[in-house]
């Protein structure tokens, strides 16, 4: 199963693309998607969207997992963010794959083990699952962070899943 | 030259065309698409992006104008907004239009005279100018004034245009 994640912004949106076999993940791309201010929004978004839509025609993601981030910092900040996340949420959806959201703190206790972690416990433990990455920034490894939390979860579904078909056969 | 107006939201998104040819403006169709709660947000983006693609793929505006909407009332709500928002400005820029935003006030401006009008004299003003349409709704009549404001301002640089070639003609 390849998995992409999504960490989405207006001017950077980062991505990370992870292959998931049993309970090995092995790295096999990351990035981050810039937009530049000065030029209206319809045409950030659609060169976000047109970046995006490049990311997963090539690498081909079985599903994607997109941050469900919130920024209380005022209504304009939110409002930007809120259109980035449909862009992130948007261009898996169009290409037909199934998109989870995970909050910030369900993605730090995935991959470091508690909600509260700082980045840099985060780059570290993606460092440690990801051996030999080269990581694009900061988005790229929260992207990536994102990426493991869905697999963890995705994992854990289909034990259950395997443990009930057990159970009643 | 024909207009869609666009006005955003993620449980209704009303949209508006109407022809302008000169200072004359007719109307073309107007509607509302909506999304239901319950359904996971990708798939309430994805809703809105095919119904707005196919709004757009059966009258082939020239150009769109959306707007400028500031919901104040929660990080929630805002966030929300802003994904709708995302939506409306995408997909006339996917099919190449250029976008014009314009603030509620300007809009109210441009069709009733004043920026502070109330919504039932924004929609007795669209029914006088475009005598006999058939309005969705509240939504619906927003998106008309949306575009109604565009055409008026795309007239003004027009004119501006024309009076700039025939000073230095």
């Amino acid at each position: 199963m390849r998995v992409m994640g999504i960490d989405p912004g207006l001017r950077n949106m980062g991505w990370g693309i992870i292959d998931v076999a049993g309970s090995r993940i092995t790295h096999v791309a990351n990035g981050v998607c810039h937009t530049t201010t000065g030029v209206d929004l319809a045409t950030r978004l659609l060169s976000l969207y047109d970046q995006m839509t490049e990311v997963v025609g090539q690498y081909a993601p079985d599903c994607a997992a997109v941050e469900q981030t919130f920024v209380n910092k005022d209504a304009v900040a939110t409002l930007k963010l809120g259109q980035a996340r449909a862009v992130a949420l948007l261009v898996p959806a169009i290409a037909g794959l199934e998109v989870a959201e995970y909050a910030p703190n369900a993605v730090k206790k995935a991959v470091v083990g508690v909600g509260h972690a700082a980045k840099q416990q985060v780059e570290h433990m993606i460092k440690l699952q990801l051996p030999g990455a080269q990581l694009a920034g900061a988005d790229a490894v929260d992207a990536l962070a994102i990426a493991i939390c869905h697999s963890h979860h995705a994992q854990s579904g289909a034990r259950l899943a395997e443990a009930l078909r057990k159970a009643s056969a």
